[in-house]
């Protein structure tokens, strides 16, 4: 299949009989994956496909190319899309070094998949680091099972780890000279860790960081999103995330499922490393140009889960339950407006939106411990942490503890019923019925009017149909309201009918 | 509160000490309850209030009065909004005339709702009739246990109906004279009730139907709403549509639970007089301006929840139920989109939109069914739905089979992977595995750039607080950007880092 993009730029990954697959990055390209004859020496407009070989160097040998070719169409591409310098300098040195900030459950299942991915690319270095915080298991160093029984037998025990991975007892030496940067680790630690990647200076300029973590954070009464902290301590670009309805043994597993990346304005060349990096058949990932909707979601959805839980406590059923979920949603895209600015609908219709809150609401830990939280009336978060979670760590209380600091000091209560009851019910003792109560309005909600609502975006391929169909129909001479019409209803009771809905109505 | 709108135009409805409140249908109103002092003779630029009295003329008076006053402001709210007499004109003449066709399960739970609220109504009719197919129950007829023991023995048994619900045997004399027509009965009786109701010509050229049923017809390959063939038949405006997460028994329980009204351009009026019948404390309604939208979602949810269901029975994990459902409302979105035009954001994250899709999906019948359908292999749906339903119907299938066909005929398969694998499975013995292998491509998805994305709207009430928030902070001498500093991140820090960010990239 050759596209008729008007120029080749990207980097090709993947050679087959008489062919090259490359992705290709530049925005002209029609298509994300472009195929290429290899026989033909010439590829659109004279351009000069060069021989494979020196696998690396085909990157940098396309830009070179189309540089000198093309000047003009080759600016918007090379300039730097943020003040940053680009991540494809780095690729002309090498395939890109990828280090993992994080060893623990989600960080080991993570670490799997990128080095799978990294096995047998050419883009990223096959030698994948992740930096393991050392302790003793069963007798043996953590790292020392990592490395040699390819297995984190503390965090993520019974799945076979890729060989590439390889476990590294230093921060420092972990992600010297990393050009890609996964952090997954308990957001507690992130800052230290940051200071002291900072401190060592020892990642090149043009490091980009991708964040895993869960959780938000408050400065003078402000939401702070991890990945503003990374980026601002690091000094890097605002760093992308990756989110999504994910049960870390699951993703170990290979069962299916999905993931949302989402990257801040002009990353959008790197959002699309960072997918290659992570797709795998049964991991697939979808990339949206918006970083702290995806990362809001992650962290607030523990937050409608706690009130899915009180409610699941109270012997609700799933009318309310749904009822619940609906306006939690609601509530998290009002603190991203009201806190972060714009917000799309589509970071709500992916991965990391509503079907990440579902699975939360519907079988996270949050959500159940809430429950018991309503039946054993009288215990608290942490005495029911610890009876039922075995070591794991509960995020909703803490985080709903931040949303609350926040809502409070922007004075903003009345845009959150749903958080800030859900707040008196976990730490101030207020009855849970107090939830409904945020529902049961005697007054009819307002009435939402065509110019408050968004009208979705018909995407190409549906526009295509719809255009297809309605030729098609064109041709047979015949529409679509033709179509709908009920045969029982003969074309005389018709035009009865148009001259009765033609009858005007009084006036008094 | 008196609420400074330019001219209070609507229907008063409750009298309070010293005050009255009444729900306004203008536009220029700045809230839709509005409350007015009685004492105050005159209200905002020498309107007279009317004194209570005569109830229902009330909003007969307020029209004419405003109208006499200031013709300019009423033409538009006295002006057909269809072709069809607005209701307006009914209630000159006294309390709407509600009734209902339909007594089963979800009918009678819903008489009860709107029975309850007419009964002190000054816009509703108190008496409202419920057409019941009538059938012999424990010896005595079932409109006789409606009327006199005031329990739907056979459909709702065990729950009190209010006593001005009253069962008609005769669909005709149910619905002789009725204003408002609430359709709610299994999908494949409705031509042959509504062809009889046309018939007997004893509806009112302003009658408003509303439907409260889920399914979907097709004719020449192109799909049905019910909405549609009701109004085509009856020759009324498009009718409204009423959806959402709830499950019959657990509203006659009055557990709190949630709605959509979805209405056509220019019922907004209509749409708000159904809001007034069918709100409760315990059953709140959203109306949107999408009856398409609404309607389709209701129906479609169930195709959903048999990819769903066969996952279940498949023993995936929920990250695998989440792509699926995150698929599913996509391929809903499509289908919208595709045949009916039009989709807007607000539907999907309404009850009707992913509340419901997630309820089916996580605890439906259709979901269950589906999942022993995999688990029984060979096993009909027939035979399924005899052991496992007692009684109920499966609308699962039937929907799908019907969404193929409509697919087919269009020559769309290809955007409806997982619609047309579901049916595979369902109808033609394709192993149910085949559904994951929509998810599970080789090729990383196509990236979401900007221009195919859409920002949401921010709401009036979102967009005051930002100003106020960003006005407090302007008077402190503060920015947001301060705010979020770390502390640790000295100033001569920020000042070495923007020279480093200005670092221009190499360009070869």
């Amino acid at each position: 299949m050759l596209q008729q993009s008007p120029r080749l730029t990207g980097i090709c990954n993947e050679r087959r009989p008489g062919t090259v697959r490359c992705n290709c990055f530049h925005r002209s390209c029609q298509s994300k994956i472009v195929t290429v004859p290899t026989a033909s020496s010439s590829y659109h407009q004279g351009f000069r496909w060069p021989r494979m070989g020196l696998r690396v160097w085909n990157a940098v040998l396309l830009v070179c190319l189309s540089f000198l070719l093309a000047p003009e169409s080759m600016e918007a591409f090379l300039r730097p899309a943020s003040a940053y310098p680009p991540l494809l300098q780095a690729l002309q040195k090498g395939p890109l070094k990828v280090s993992l900030v994080g060893s623990g459950n989600w960080g080991t299942a993570v670490g799997k998949i990128v080095a799978a991915n990294a096995k047998d690319s050419h883009i990223f270095n096959t030698d994948v680091r992740m930096w393991v915080f050392e302790e003793e298991v069963e007798g043996r160093k953590l790292t020392d099972w990592i490395n040699n029984n390819h297995e984190n037998r503390k965090y993520l025990p019974g799945f076979e780890l890729p060989s590439n991975l390889r476990a590294v007892p230093s921060l420092t030496d972990a992600c010297r000279d990393a050009d890609l940067l996964v952090f997954v680790m308990p957001h507690q630690f992130i800052e230290k860790a940051c200071r002291e990647l900072k401190k060592a200076q020892l990642l090149p300029p043009h490091t980009r960081a991708i964040s895993l973590i869960k959780g938000i954070g408050v400065r003078n009464g402000w939401p702070i999103t991890l990945t503003h902290e990374i980026g601002s301590i690091l000094d890097l670009p605002k760093p992308c995330i990756l989110s999504g309805a994910n049960v870390a043994s699951d993703v170990a597993a290979e069962n299916f499922a999905e993931a949302t990346i989402g990257h801040p304005d002009g990353e959008t060349e790197t959002a699309a490393l960072w997918q290659l990096l992570f797709d795998r058949p049964n991991f697939k990932i979808n990339v949206l140009p918006d970083v702290d909707g995806v990362e809001v979601c992650g962290a607030l959805k523990n937050v409608v889960a706690l009130a899915g839980g009180f409610c699941e406590g109270m012997g609700q059923g799933t009318n309310t339950k749904a009822a619940i979920l609906r306006l939690g949603v609601e509530e998290i895209k009002t603190f991203i407006m009201t806190f972060f600015g714009d917000l799309l609908a589509d970071t709500l219709y992916d991965s990391a939106g509503y079907a990440d809150v579902i699975t939360t609401v519907f079988g996270g830990r949050n959500s159940k411990v809430a429950a018991e939280f309503v039946r054993q009336k009288g215990k608290g978060w942490d005495e029911l942490e610890r009876e039922m979670l075995n070591g794991q760590k509960l995020q909703g209380p803490a985080t709903l503890e931040l949303v609350a600091e926040v809502i409070r000091a922007n004075e903003v209560e009345h845009l959150f019923p749903l958080f800030m009851s859900t707040y008196r019910v976990a730490f101030e003792g207020a009855d849970p019925q107090t939830i409904l109560d945020v529902f049961r309005t005697k007054q009819p909600r307002s009435i939402q009017r065509s110019e408050d609502c968004v009208k979705l975006k018909v995407p190409t391929l549906v526009q295509d149909a719809r255009n297809r169909i309605a030729s098609r129909l064109r041709k047979l001479g015949r529409s679509i309201s033709e179509l709908t019409r009920n045969p029982l209803d003969a074309p005389n009771d018709n035009a009865a009918s148009a001259n009765h809905k033609k009858d005007s109505c009084p006036r008094n």
